[in-house]
């Protein structure tokens, strides 16, 4: 799930702030971040929850966490991805994980197999969100639930305003759209579910705000999320005459400005929860 | 405060929908929009507060029965706004408000005569609004509070894209710039309040998001509010050589096309609160 047009993401790693003890000082904030996006979704004991597209565990860890009585499934397109994050959920001393390499589109599942899904930072890297969700509906147990997290880069604003960096950022757009994926795909989950079937689809956004009262947002997301992930695609995007490289640097530039004293930064996460009919 | 600017700003009326008992329909959803603002501003019995600007009143009545205690005074620089403001408090009942017509950078006030000042949808009017804030700030008792709330017109988007409906945005937005005004000033309010001297400055984002699932915000906010909004700067617009009639109409219908079964509308207002030093 996660194979394609990962280059120049964003390393949700900062946000969760498991692995960085090198930057504990981040991690208060950092958990807000976690509780923004995470903190209401909880599944009842013995529930089976299948994590969709779970990479190297980052959100697994949550998941498992807020739910200690349920059986989740978590699976990824990568062997390598499901190996780190199996190891990842060991260390963490979770025994209620178990991990399947496996493609979205061929899931060896029974139909209706379980209770709920839940699918974060995956539907951007998808080529065909609508065909995947039907997939995965014919997996949940009718009245079960779907949940989807998913970012929206067209969603991002700030103050000072900086023509360059809305360029840079178009950058990351654009590849992500030459490589069949959709980086402002937030605003359109409603949509997506309700042609899928799904019904009492509610969507609510998730606002990040940083301005300078709040120093570790500045450092975990503008700068070490959102910044290094547009900053990922620098030469990708020159290689591609997407950009020069003055204007893509100046575009940089133009968002770490926005984390000084009278900067502010603004982006929104969008979660959906719906139910199978 | 509002004499300036104002064409094709944002009837917020639709949101409060005290008078349109032509839409009873609305109202539940409006008084959700109002709740979406306004429902964390109520003051203590015996507070004296001073509402900066308050047009016709549709801010006041919110103010007046959420702190039913509180001896509020409420001016604007038009007379006539100040006549409506008063005849709408008296019929709603409210005994709790004085108007005057006043200037707010001459205001004659006595410094620290307020223990609060409330201020909604002005600052956007206001070409100089650090030294408006100035101006207020001498007015407040050591520890008393300023609330603002503003809206953000950069901070729209949707679904599906129109690339015509941003451009017919921006003339609203640069036809306020040319004004003196900023349609963008949401964002600000952190940076401006720090710029003054207010200190414990919070600064929350209030973000409005409409899918189809919300009838009453597609036809109350997204159609009768912004879009309606938007088209009152067609004529002014295409005078002013900022946009061919063409494209304006394309942007309009690319604002409705976002309130069908498959569209997203999204839009932040911004509420700070601040202590004064």
């Amino acid at each position: 799930m996660r194979s394609t047009g990962r280059k120049g993401n964003m390393d949700i790693q900062y946000i969760h702030g498991y692995d960085h003890s090198e930057n504990i000082r981040l991690q208060d904030q950092a958990s807000t971040l976690v509780d923004l996006l995470h903190s209401d979704t909880s599944y009842p004991a013995g529930s089976h929850v299948l994590e969709v597209g779970c990479g190297v565990g980052a959100q697994t860890i949550t998941l498992a966490g807020n739910s200690p009585g349920a059986h989740i499934t978590s699976i990824d397109i990568s062997e390598i991805s499901v190996a780190a994050a199996k190891e990842k959920i060991k260390e963490a001393g979770f025994t209620n994980v178990n991990f399947q390499q496996g493609d979205i589109f061929q899931l060896r599942f029974a139909p209706e197999s379980f209770d709920h899904i839940f699918v974060c930072f995956v539907l951007e890297h998808l080529s065909q969100p609508v065909e995947a969700f039907c997939c995965l509906n014919r997996l949940i147990k009718v009245g079960g639930t779907i949940t989807v997290i998913e970012g929206d880069h067209g969603s991002t604003y700030f103050y000072p305003d900086s023509e360059a960096a809305y360029k840079a950022i178009q950058c990351q757009v654009v590849l992500q759209r030459r490589a069949g994926c959709n980086a402002n795909i937030g605003r359109e989950l409603y949509p997506i579910l309700n042609q899928v079937g799904f019904c009492s689809i509610h969507v609510s956004p998730r606002m990040v705000y940083v301005d300078s009262s709040k120093p570790s947002l500045v450092e975990g997301f503008t700068k070490n999320t959102f910044t290094a992930m547009i900053k990922g695609v620098r030469e990708s995007s020159i290689e591609a005459g997407l950009i020069d490289a003055k204007t893509f640097d100046d575009g940089i530039n133009g968002l770490y400005r926005t984390t000084e004293t009278d900067g502010v930064f603004c982006y929104t996460f969008f979660k959906a929860v719906a139910n199978k009919k």
